[in-house]
C-alpha cells in the first residue's frame, strides 16, 4: 500500500525525503514511545512512585522488545491510538510485578504527543541544516554572479533591470527568518505533555509537576504544563513548515519562469520527456511550487485541528496524524529539492 | 517509509482502507500503464500506424514486463513522472524493431492520466458499492428501530422529539444521492486521456480520432476529446470523494454526540483507553468526522489545480497526485468504518 | 465596514460583481424571505391550514413592509439567525389575528435555505449566461485567429507548435462543460427547503407534503423532501463555482504567460503602474487567478460545513453563509472579467 | 453590496466587528496611505531629494484632499491597485511644481503594504487588548467557580472528573501565549514596506537606506529591508489570526456542548428560535467555532500567496487582500464573542 508519493516506491523519489520520513515510520515512532516509557519509569522510581527495580525492569525490557505489529494494527482499529496494545505487550515483555508500573499515571496522549516531540526535535534541526545550506549556496551564487542584470518583473512583465543579487535577496531573506525561528524552537526545545487521563496528573498528588521536570530532562524536552487540548503549538510549528515550503515554492517558480525561454538562467540536469527528445524540463523547480501548494492546503486541516473539544478529541487529535507527518516531510522533500536547483544553476542572468 | 496513515503500518488499520489502496499502489498503477501501451499498440496496428508484429510483440512483452523500481525512481527524480523510464524499460523487453513502436505518439500524460481513469473506475465501482450496502443497513436499522423517538437537537439543544426514522433519513439521503452520481459515471465512463506531445494528436495526420476511439473501447474508457490541460474531471470526482466523507461525517459526528451518555445510542465494540478501564470509545465515528475534514481539505488543493497552465503544468498535475488517491482511500476508509459502525448499532432512541 | 473587496468602495471595481452582489444584498434576501412566507401562506390557506384572509393579509402586509434594519442587527447577535425578528416585525405590520399565521409551522432554516436557493437559481442562470457569452467570444477568436500557430508549452518549457485553435479549445471546453452542468441544476430546479422545527412538519399532520408542493410550485423550486440537515447540495453547488473559476483561472494564467513579452499575445487597455509608466499590465487576467485560488480556498470550508450535526448546526450553517456568497459573486467577478479578457485580444498566434 | 457577512447590515451584528472592520475601510486604508504620502515627501525633503517647499505642499494637501472614490473605483479595475490613481488625484490637489514630488520613488506595493501595515499594528494591538480582557475574565470565573467539578470528557465520553480549573486552564494558556506573540510583534513594530519600482529603491542611488528608516520612523513601523516579493510575515501574522479564532473555537465548542443538557453550565441570554419558544440556543459559542473553521479556511489562501513569482505577483498579491481583512475582522469577531460568551456564565460545574 503506497498512498502517498512520500511513501511510493518510485515518486518518493521525486518528492520524498528519506531522512525526514525515516522520523515518521513506525520504527522511529516505536523507538520514542519506549524511550518515554523508561524515561517515565526512571523518573517515578526517582520520585518514588514506583520501585527502582520496576524502572530497571522495564528499561531492560524497552531493549528487548520488538512489538508484533500486525496486533498493534488490529488494536489501533479497535482503539483509535496503538498506546493501549502497545502498554500491552510492553507489559508482557516486562512480566512479573514491574509489568504493573509500565506506563503508570500516564496516558496515550502523553505518550503520543511527547515521541511526537522528540522528531519534531530532529526535524527542526534537520530544516535549519539544510535551510542554512541553502543560504550559503545562495550566498556562493551571489558571490559569482550577483553583479549580473536580470529584468525585474512586475506582474509578469517586464519593469526595470535589477541586479541578480536582488533576486537571490528576495530567494534568501525568508529562508534566514525560518531558520531564526527554528533555532528559537530548537533553543526553547519542544514541550514535553505529560497529564494523564483527563491532564490532571490525577495519579500522582503533588509529585506530578516534579515527575514531569524529571521526564522533560530525561527526554530533552521543555519542561510545561501539559497542552493535550491546547493544539496550538502544533499548528504554530505548522505554519512554519508551510513558510518554508512557500519561500522554496517562490523560489521555484522564478526559476521555472527564468528557464522558460533559457535566456536569463541555464540549469545542469533537467527531465526527459517520453514525447519530446528536446526538453530539458525544470522538473525540481517546479516540484517546489507543487510541495508550497500542497503544505499550503494541508495546514488548513491543521488548523480546523485548533477546534479540540473537551479534554481530548479523536476527531481533531487524529487529524493531525493525517496532515502534521506529510507536512514535515514536504518541508524536508523542498529543502532537498532547493538545494539541488540551486547547485544545479549554471549561469544566471547577463553581464551588465 | 510510512508518512501517511494510509500506508503506515499500524495507523492503516484505523485509517486504511486495503482495497483502495491497492489500486494507488505502484504495482497497480504500473499494470494500468502497461495496459495502456498494449491497447494503444493494438490500435495503431489496427490502424496501420505500426505493423501488426510490433503490436503483437509489444503485447508479448508487457506479460514478463518486471520493472526495476529502483531505476523507476531515480528516473522520476529526473523527470518528474515515471513514464520515460517506463517506456524505456518496456523498450528494452520488447526488443529489436519494435521496440521502436513502442508508446509511438503518446505523451506522459495520456498514460499517467489514463491509468489513473482505469482505476477511478474501480474507485467508483467500490464506493457505489459500499455505500448500497450501507443504505442497505440503514434500512434494515429503520426497520427494526424506525418507529423509536430520539430528541431532536437544533443548535446543539433539545428541540422537539423526533423518530428515529428521522435521523437515518437524514445520513441516508445523501448517500442515495453520491450513489447515483457515481452510477452516473461509471455509466458514462471515465475518460480516456490520449492527444501526444502537446495534446495535437501531430503524429497521426487524421487517424488521430480513429486510434483515440479503438484505445478507448480497448481500455472501456469513454473516447473523448483530449482534456490533458483541462483538469476539472478530476476536481469534480474530487468534489464527490469529499462529499462521500462529508455525508459519512455528519453521521460519524451525531453518532458520537448520541453516545455521549449512554442513553441515546448504544453501540458494541468501542475502543479502550490506556488510562480508563472503563472507557469504550466511539473510535470509528470519531474517524469518520476525521476523514471527512481531511478531504474538505484536501479538496481545496485539487481545486488550486483548476490553474493547470499552458499545455502541461508540472508543478498543478504533480499536486494531484499529492492529492486524489488520499482522497479516494479516505472515502474507501468512511464507508469501510461507516458500515461498521452502522451494523454496531445494539441499540438507539426510545421506546415512544 | 467594507472588509471584504467584493463590499468594498474601490477593490470592487476590480474584483466584485454587481448583478452578482445584488443577489447577496440584505434587500435581495429579506425580498426572497417575503416571498417564502407570503407563499407559505397561500399554500396553507389552500390546504386550509390557515385561513384564507390570514394569506390575504400577509400577502398584503408583504408589500408594505420595511423592516427595521438596526433591530434585525441586534436580533441576529442574538438570534444566530435573522428569522425570528423578522417574523416578528412581519407579525406587528400584518396585525391583528392573521398575525398568529405568520410563518406557521416554518423554522428559520426553511426561509433562509428556500430564500437561498431562489437566489442561487439566479445564480446559475447569470453565470450559465455569462460563460455562453465567453464561449461565443472564444468561438469568433477561433474563427479569426484559430488556424494561426503558437508554441505549444509543457511544464513551462518550448514544446512544439500548436494552433491558436487547440489552445483556444483548451479554454472553452471546460466552460461548455460547466454551463451544461449549470443548465442541468436550472432544470431540475433548485430545491425549496421546507421541514419545520426539526425537519418533521410536525404540525400539519398528513398535510405537510401537500403543501411542500404548493410551496415549490409557487417559488419555482423543486419539491423534495426535507434537507436542512444534509447540505451536500450546497457543497456541489460550491464545487461548481469553484471550477468556473478554476477553468477561468487558467484562461488567465495561460494569458498572463503569453502577455509577458508581448509576442504571444496583444491586449488591449492593461493597467498603468505607478512607477513605470512603459508598463501594460495584464490585470485582468491575473484576477482571474486570484478568484480561482479565492475559491479553491473557501471550497474546503463548504465541504467542513457537511459535518452538520445533529437536525441543525448553527456553527457548520453560519460557516455556509461566509463561503458560499463570496464564492458566488468571485464567479461571477470571474465570468465578468473574462469576458473582457477575451474580447480585449488584439492579436493572438503568430501566421503560419 | 454586502457580499461578506462582516460587511452585512444585520449579519455584520452576529459575525462582525465594528472596531476592526473600520480598520479595513477604504477611508482607513486611504488614510493610511496619505500618511505614507507625507512621511515619503518629508523623508524625501530632510535628505534633500525634493525641495521642502513640496513636502510642505504635499502635507498640506493631504489635509484636504478628498479623494473621488468613484473615478478610484473605475482606476482599480484598469489599474489592479488603487495607487496610481490616487497619486494622480492627489497630485492634482497639490498642484504646480509640487505636484511630480508626490509618490517620489516609490511604487504601489509601498504604499499599499505600508499602509497595511499601520492597520495591522492596530489590529494586534486591539487583539492583544481583548485577549488581556478575556483572559481576566477566566481568572475571575477561576477565582468564584475553579473549584467545582466537571466530568472530564475524552473523545466525548466521560472520562474522570476534573475540576473547574483544569477546563479553564485550557481555554486561557493559549490566549496567553498569543497574548505573548501579538505583544512580540507590537515591540518589534510592522515593518515599513519600501522600495520603488522593483525593490531596488532605484531612484535614490545611496540615500535610500536613510530614506527609509526616516519613513519607517515617521510612520512607527519596523525600518527593515524591503520585502514585497517575500510574504511570509504577511503569511505568518495570517497564521496567528487562525491561532487566535482557533483557540477561541475550541472554547466555544467546549461551551456549547457544556450547554447541551444545562447541566454542566449556565449561560445568560441565548438565542430565541422561530418555531421553538423554549430553546436558548448558545449562538455565540457556535459562531464561535464558525469563526475558527473560517480562518483555518482562509489562511490556505494566504499560504497559497507565498508563491508570489518574480518582484511583484498581481495575483498572488490581490489573493492576500480577499482574505487577510477577513481574517483580521473574524479574529476582532472572535474576541468579542468570547469575551461576551465568558461574561454570560451564570454558573458552571457542581459543588463537590
Amino acid at each position: 500500500m503506497t498512498v502517498s508519493p512520500f511513501d511510493h516506491p518510485y515518486l518518493s523519489g521525486l518528492l520524498g525525503d528519506e531522512e525526514m520520513a525515516e522520523l515518521f515510520s513506525a520504527a522511529a515512532e516505536l523507538e520514542a514511545m519506549l524511550a518515554f516509557e523508561v524515561a517515565l519509569a526512571r523518573a517515578e522510581a526517582a520520585e518514588g512512585v514506583i520501585p527502582l527495580s520496576a524502572a530497571e525492569a522495564i528499561a531492560e525490557a524497552a531493549h528487548q522488545f520488538s512489538p508484533d505489529v500486525a496486533v498493534l494494527r488490529q488494536a489501533t482499529a479497535r482503539d483509535g491510538v496503538v498506546v493501549p496494545e502497545f502498554v500491552r505487550q510492553l507489559r508482557q515483555v516486562v512480566g512479573g510485578e514491574a509489568a504493573a508500573h509500565v506506563h503508570f499515571g500516564a496516558t496515550s496522549q502523553d505518550v503520543i504527543d511527547s515521541a511526537l516531540m522528540l522528531r519534531l526535535t530532529r526535524v527542526a534541526v534537520i530544516l535549519s541544516h539544510r535551510l542554512g545550506a541553502i543560504v550559503d549556496e545562495l550566498n556562493e551564487l551571489d558571490a559569482r554572479h550577483g553583479g549580473r542584470v536580470l529584468m525585474g518583473r512586475t506582474r509578469m512583465q517586464a519593469a526595470i533591470e535589477i541586479s541578480v543579487a536582488d533576486r537571490i535577496a528576495a530567494w534568501k531573506q525568508p529562508l534566514e527568518r525560518h531558520i531564526e525561528e527554528l533555532g528559537l524552537a530548537i533553543e526553547q526545545r519542544f514541550p514535553v505533555q505529560f497529564g494523564g487521563a483527563a491532564g490532571t496528573l490525577d495519579r500522582f498528588d503533588d509529585r506530578g509537576p516534579a515527575l514531569r521536570t524529571l521526564l522533560a530532562d530525561a527526554l530533552g524536552l521543555a519542561d510545561v504544563a501539559q497542552w493535550h487540548s491546547q493544539r496550538d503549538r502544533i499548528a504554530t510549528f505548522g505554519s512554519l513548515l508551510s513558510l518554508i515550503t512557500g519561500s522554496l515554492g517562490k523560489l521555484g517558480q522564478d526559476i521555472a519562469l527564468m528557464a522558460q525561454d533559457g535566456s536569463e538562467i541555464v540549469l545542469s540536469g533537467g527531465g526527459a520527456s517520453s514525447a519530446m527528445a528536446h526538453k530539458h524540463n525544470p522538473v525540481s523547480a517546479e516540484a517546489l511550487v507543487t510541495l508550497a501548494r500542497f503544505n499550503a492546503t494541508a495546514l488548513a486541516g491543521l488548523h480546523q485541528s485548533l477546534v479540540h473539544e473537551q479534554e481530548r478529541s479523536g476527531s481533531a487529535w487524529t487529524l493531525e496524524w493525517m496532515l502534521l507527518p506529510q507536512m514535515a516531510v514536504a518541508a524536508g522533500s523542498a529543502t532537498r529539492l532547493a538545494g539541488a536547483v540551486v547547485r544545479s544553476i549554471e549561469d544566471i542572468g547577463s553581464v551588465r
